[in-house]
Order: C-alpha cells, then sequence, then structure tokens
C-alpha cells in the first residue's frame, strides 16, 4: 500500500533524519521524496510517498512524537470531494463533468452551485445536483449565507470556482482557507479586472494565457498554482481571444487540479511550493 | 528575381484588383501575397512577393498611379542596416554580433552604443565600432544629442535596444518613427517598471516572459512584434529568474527582428500586422 | 454578408487579377486574402473572405469563365456536419459531444458509430444517435460495408476518427477522400504503431505529442493538421504519459478540426497548406 | 558553503535515513533534497544539497561505512571542464563560447577540436585553442587515435559534440561513459538519419524539434537529457526549416548542459533521472 505524507515545518537540522527514522521504524520503503527549504522563511517542505504496511495513523502519532510542531498531513490517494461554484459559462464545468464521469481526475464532485439557471441541465445530465442561488434582490452578504447553508450539505474538501464571476467577501474566503481554488481568465498579473481578452486585443498581444490560484482575500492574487499561455496573431478578433481562452482557461484549471488533488501542492505565504 | 511589396491604404473596393493588374502588365507572378482588412479604421494591408523581370520602381510608378493614397514599399531583401543600442548586459548584444558575423539574420550591424565601456571588446572582437557616450554628469538632452551626433554617421534602417537601460525621450523616439524596436524584460503588461523578476519572483508566477515592441513615446507601450514564455518552478530564486529571463529575451528578440528584417511586419496604431 | 472561397489552381500569371476582377465587379470587397504557391509543384492556393452583397453562384459562375481549370469552393460559414467513429477511449469523443452541444465548433454532429458500446451512454446523453457495429466474428470487409450503410443515412461532411482504432481499408478510404480525419497518439513519425506510450516511457523521452491528419490510404501517413506536445519527466509512467496523451490528443484534434471546419486548410499531396 | 550528494544505490529500506544521520551528524542542513526510485530496476537516486561547515571528504567517507555498496558522488558547484567537438556549423558553439566568457553556464572550455578549419577563427577570438583534426584520408580509427592524443592534453569533465557531424566509434564512446553529450538534429526518434529537415519538409510536419543525449554506442540512441520543439508552417522551405532549427538545436544543447553542469542529472540505463 501508499500513502503520501505532506509535512510544512519551521526548518531545522535533523528534520529528514528524524522523519525517514520514524519512516524506517513502521517497515516503510520511501519511493519517491521531495524537499524544499524556502529559506527566506525559514520553512521547511517535504512531501514523501512511500510503500509498506503499516497504520498511517500509528506512523502520524510517532512523527508528532519526533517534530511536534510541524503540519503532518497523511493523504491515502482518496478522491478529493469537490462542490463546484459557477455562473453562466460551461467551458470549465463541462471539462470537470466529464474527467468526473470518467475518474480522469483524482476527485468526486459533489454538487454544483450557480447564480444562474443555464447550466442546471448540463449537470444533471450527469446525475450531480445543481443548486442554483440567485443573487438577485439580495446582497451579497445575504447571497454568500446561502451559498453556505448549501454548502452545510456536504462533506467537502475543496470549492472549485469554474467561472464562478462574484467577488468572495474576505469573510467567506477565510472560512475555507487554502481550499478555495480559482481559474482567472488571464495570465496573472496583466490584464486584472473585467474584460480581459478585450483589454488584450486593444493592446494588440501576441499571447494570451489563464492563471489558477488558490483564493485569498483578494479573488486575483492568490498563491498561483499553474499558468499557461497559447500564441495569437492580429487577425484574432476580441471574440475569437474570448473563445481561446476558453480552451486555456479549461486546460489550465485542469492541470491545477490534478496538481493539488495529487497532494502535491503546498501553499507557502503568497506561492505555492510544487513538487510535481 | 523576387520583390516584396508592402502596401498600407484606407480600405476600398478594388484595391487587390488594381494592384494585380500592375504586377500582371509587368510580368510578374505572385508567389505569396497576404492581406489583412482592419475593419475598426478601415485600413488595408497587403504584403505580396511576386517573382519576375521587372523594374521596380516603374511597378512603383504604375502603383501610385493606381492606388495613389497608399503607401508603397518595395523591399529588394536587402539587408537592413542596424545600430545597436547598449547598457551592460551582454546576452542580446552577443547574439546579435554572432548572427551578424554569420549573416543569421537579414541584417548588418553598423555600429554599437553603450553608455558603458564594457561591452566594447565583445563588440571589437567582431570588428564592429563601438561608440562609449556615457551619461555621467550630463543632462538626457544632452546624451540623446551626443546619441544623435553619431548617429548621423550612419545610413541606418533601425536602431535596436538590445537591453539598453535608458528611457528615451518623445523627442528622440518622434525622429525615428517606426524604426526602434526594443526588448522588454517581462511578458508586457506584466510587471511594467524596474526589477521584474524580482517583481515575478515576488508573486509566485510559475512563467516568465519577455516582449519586444516598436519603441513609441512610452518605452513600454508601442506595438508588440513578438512574445514568449517559459516555465519556472518554486525553487528558482530572483536571481535564477533573471538568468533564465535573458534567455528569453535574446531568442524574442531574435524572433521580432527576423520578423522585422524580412519585411512582414505592418504597424497599424499601437499594433503589428504580421504575415508569417 | 461573408463568404469565403477556396481556389486551388496550377500556378500561372494573372490569376490573383482575374480572381479580383470578378469579386469587384460583384461589388464584393477582400476583407482577408491569403494565397500560397508551392512552387515545387507549380500549385496556387488561395482563400479570400469577401463582404458584401452578391449571388455566391453567380460569382462562382462567372470565375469559372475565368479560371476555368481551378477548383473553386464556396464555404458560406455554415457549420459542417460530421459522423464521428470512436472505439471504446472516450476524450476525444466527449470534448466533441461538449463542443457540439454549446456550438464551440463550427461543425454538427449527425451521429457516432463504435465498435463498442461503452460509449452509448455518453453519446445518448447528448441526444446523438449511436450506432453499434461490432467487428466480432466478420471480417473488415464485412464491417467496413456494415458502416457505410449507416453512413448512408447521413449526409456529411466530414468523418472523425476520434480514438478509432482500426485501420480502414484504402478501398473504404478512397470513397472519402480528404474528407476523413484521425487523431493519431503521437508526434508522428515516431512511435509508429502499437502502445506509443509504452515505447515513449522505454525511450525515456522527455516530451510526448499527438497528431491530428488527413487519412489516406496509410491510417497513418495522410496530410498532418496539427501537432502539439507537452513536456515529461522521469516520474511518469508508461499509464502516467497515456493519461497526459489523452489530453494533448483532444487538444489537437479541436485544434485541427477548428481550422478544417472554418475552411482554412487546403490538401496539397501528403502536406496541408493552412491558412490561420 | 553549499555542496551536492548525488548518491546512486540499489534500493533498500533505509537508505534516506542512513544518509540524513550521516550529514546530521556533521551539522549538515539540507535545504533541496530529491529522491526518486526506479521500482523496475530497484534502483535508488537522491540528489541532496546541504549548507553547513563540513569537510566533505570526511562526510563522503562517513557514507561509504553506511551506505557502502552506493555510488557518491559530490559536487562542490566548481565549474565543469569541457571540451567541444564540431564540425562546420557554427551556431552551437558560438552559443558555448559566449556563454563560456561571460560565465552563463557553470563550465570551462578548455580546446575545441574540429575536423573542418573554418570554425578556427571564432574560436581564437575567445583566446580558446583551436585544434583541426582532419578525416582526410585516414581511417575513423586513426581520426579517434588523433583526437585520444589531443585530448590527452586536457583534464576534462564532458565532451560536448556541438554538431559534431562524425560518428564516434564503440570503442571511443566506452571510454568516456556517461561523459559525452550531443546535440541531435532532431526530436528523436523521428527523422533518424540525414538530412532530417528536409525529411521533415517532405513530410509536411507542423513542429520541428531537437534533442540532447548522453551518447552511447549508437550515436542517436543515448539517455535523453533535453528536448524541445518549435511549430513550423507550410511555408516554410527544407532550408527555412533547417535555421529554425539551429536555434532549437543550441537553446536544447544549453538547457542540457545547464541541467548537466549543475550535477541534476543521473543516468538511469538509457534514460535520465533530472531533479530540477
Amino acid at each position: 500500500m501508499n500513502f503520501t505524507f505532506k509535512i510544512t515545518c519551521t526548518d531545522e537540522k535533523g528534520l529528514v533524519y528524524r522523519i525517514s527514522e520514524v519512516l524506517l521504524e513502521n517497515g516503510l520503503n520511501i519511493i519517491k521524496n521531495d524537499e524544499f527549504v524556502d529559506s527566506k522563511k525559514s520553512l521547511f517542505f517535504m512531501r514523501t510517498e512511500v510503500e509498506g504496511i503499516a497504520d498511517p495513523n500509528k506512523v502520524i502519532a510517532r512523527l508528532k512524537d519526533q517534530i511536534g510542531n510541524c503540519e503532518i498531513e497523511l493523504s491515502s490517494n482518496k478522491p478529493k470531494d469537490v462542490v463546484v461554484f459557477v455562473t453562466r459559462e460551461h467551458h470549465c464545468l463541462s471539462d470537470l463533468l466529464i474527467r468526473n464521469q470518467f475518474k480522469d481526475l483524482n476527485f468526486n464532485i459533489l454538487a454544483v452551485i450557480g447564480n444562474y439557471e443555464n447550466l442546471r441541465e448540463l449537470t444533471e445530465k450527469f446525475q450531480i445536483p445543481f443548486h442554483y442561488i440567485s443573487t438577485e434582490n439580495i446582497t451579497r452578504d445575504e447571497h454568500e449565507n446561502l451559498i453556505k447553508e448549501t454548502l452545510q450539505n456536504y462533506e467537502f474538501d475543496y470549492v472549485v470556482l469554474a467561472k464562478f464571476m462574484r467577488i468572495l467577501s474576505s469573510d467567506f474566503v477565510s472560512n475555507f482557507k487554502g481550499k478555495i481554488i480559482n481559474i482567472h481568465h488571464s495570465f496573472l498579473p496583466a490584464f486584472i479586472g473585467a474584460n480581459p481578452y478585450k483589454q488584450a486585443f486593444e493592446r494588440g498581444v501576441k499571447i494570451i494565457g489563464a492563471t489558477a490560484h488558490f483564493v485569498t482575500n483578494d479573488l486575483d492574487e492568490g498563491p498561483i498554482i499553474y499558468q499557461d499561455i497559447i500564441k495569437v496573431t492580429h487577425s484574432k478578433t476580441a471574440k475569437d481571444l474570448a473563445k481561446l481562452g476558453r480552451d486555456v482557461e479549461k486546460n489550465v484549471l485542469a492541470n491545477a487540479l490534478k496538481l493539488v488533488f495529487e497532494d502535491k501542492v503546498f501553499i507557502d505565504g503568497n506561492k505555492t511550493i510544487i513538487f510535481e
């Protein structure tokens, strides 16, 4: 059986020694190990895949004895449970529904929450519950409270903003720290804000891109997980760019989720450490 | 013999007909033709490569009769004459000197102008004159006047800013409209300004890039010719990013110059039309 | 109203002139024009987008008078009608069904033909007929005859082989010249044949790719439309490579179809001419 | 002070523990650690960067006590000493000479050996000795013997074949196992053999690439270090492809050498393990 441990610590000498001692005691063989020290912040990040027969909880208990002040996370390769938020655009949701249906990504979609009705039909084709929570005639706080009520019905690991075009409040975000992933419609930090493809067209860029990131207080400023781009030419209209951009967005989101759902991503302040 | 015509016009019906009539009259065969209309601005751009025996000046005279209000440019595939401006970094200059030496780019470097002495030795290895024009103890205007004086010794088609870290005045730039090409140390419009790689590091981006563009009044806002990127990871320091960035910069500049020096680039306001 | 003409001809002087004359006579304005001469074969390819009010059939009739020996194709931007062939893998079909549902590609899927039953459910979710034509206990000829019978119920422009793992006979292919598009599970011409990802793994490549091409007599040798790659590392197993490869395959197929369905692709022997 | 250890071992439990114990005993802090097990071959690869004050030879002696059967390599970040072999093409050599001059790569070029005279002038511009060893009127064995004699004057870590267009004998190669790096003019395993760009042109590919690899008995079959590609279109001639290919070749070679010279590459049979 294979486990993956993710360990985050204040850096000090001997951490690898003490961790590997525990693993050896428990008869575990390390088959892939990645470690990185952010020397500026003196933070230690380690991801270790082991094989062998052992009670993971016993291992964690021993690790806690040895490196008590560290954050230790065990991943049993269990699929992550996910709620998806959408607005009106289908492309990221479609891709996630297909990947969910065919187990192409290490996750289960528990539900989709939308502030429009138009993606209900698509969602329900795949036997996933769709919750329509309109923003009409209510404040953002009221809207977020309705979302929170709905979320209480689900035990989820992550919320994925799959082209959810509302800005979540700091209060909402702080309830789910490191658990919300967004796809941003441009190559951050360029073209922050509305109509990025129109902005890109006006500027005459030769490249457009997308960025997937964890959501912190500010929608576009959280730790970046994955970015990619495609090349474009003068012959593309703003509408063409938006269309091409949708393909980049959906691919970037899928790549970022793959990394997160395989427990390869650590958050380090406003950055990510990724062991591929 | 092959010629290339570049024609820019206010769009109207019949332009292709009238142009192709002149070419046919002169016994020329069109072997590659690209045309694009910027319909917002109602501008017509055409690039046509022809083969055949004809006096190009006679052809241009006839074209002027037919489409008098158009800008008509003849390119005989003659290498472009270029003056290169540098500051202290060698990587773009090195690449251009090598390409010049081995005729890998359709250009001749006439001279290099630097505001430091350190690139003289490299430049002179390749028998290219190096003009040291210091900025010390003089105003920007005085510095630019010294540059202009030096430029008067050369009949050049283009000025290439190969990591020239001074901002040229509007006045200087307006003297050489569409003739100055710059390499910018980031993927515009992200990270405008100083220390882009430090900015990129702080932001934790997963991609860094570079942008080559024509220089207009504002150093970083001219029509973009070429952009490219590379992927990076958390393990790169700001210094690593700068080093990787240098490779991108030199490749982006070479690609942009290749397009310009093969007469494939039109300027359309703050954008470029590129027929590859 | 906009039309697109695609013209293929033996090259001779005056073609552009005679074509543009007809367009002008009919009051049409050329808004995008691309032309290329394959000088080795002396073949002329032209794609021209025009705007204006005219009877396209009248225009074609006049073009035939003027350039009689040429192949002239009119595209009214009408979506292409398509039959999709599949075997067992879903990823390309899923992508096409989603794009069909949301009109993200200029096509209509008329039907899906599969030699397994497993993709029926997915296909029918999107109200597309699924025809199961097993290969069991019959010869290839018999199987192809059954397919041909089914195809007779549809007026289609293209057949798309979306991971159809059977080799079509020369006879079958010759019935649909230039009308069958395949996605090949590797970066041709590397790793032709079975288990390309295992081959790639054994060879330790750092890049894997996919190729979309028109099908000619030999499944893997037709004119290439689009290719792309992703970078991989030593830590990927053959199974991981196959999984990553599926994403490349589906993206490459979608990009190729976009080009073909927007009438941007000409076939020139075993190559394609593509005006983007 | 920072060291890097590279350790290759038959896999067994407790290796990380025993290694990290030695490092801790010696007061060393692990700042970056990568480990990978090739489970098919049961081989363990580890690269560890440490900081601290210690006598590396003492550390290695202790490591040998602990994990005696392993291959242990210490890298003190000292630049690698390199001899470059060339034939007639300049582009890879030019790039290496520039990087050597400006310390852009962790290496020193000791000498260049060429079977033509034409690259002498370029090499000597940079004060590097150039040895002309012609192949005329002598057998391959005689030629290789002359090369070996010249090599005896240099204490080198690596030989770089920078477009050396001769096939080295098994005998020669076996003298320098894992020490010869070649740049191959195509995206292996496609287009093996002569005139790859002509082959690519004839096939109408939309991508061309290059491969850097260690040389084993067969010139094109050694462990791949780095590969990259660029996209091309129908409008490129075989000559254009060759020219574009040169830029890819030189970039791929530089990227591969960067990895090798920073001690990030392990050889694992006919593959490489690379910890970036």
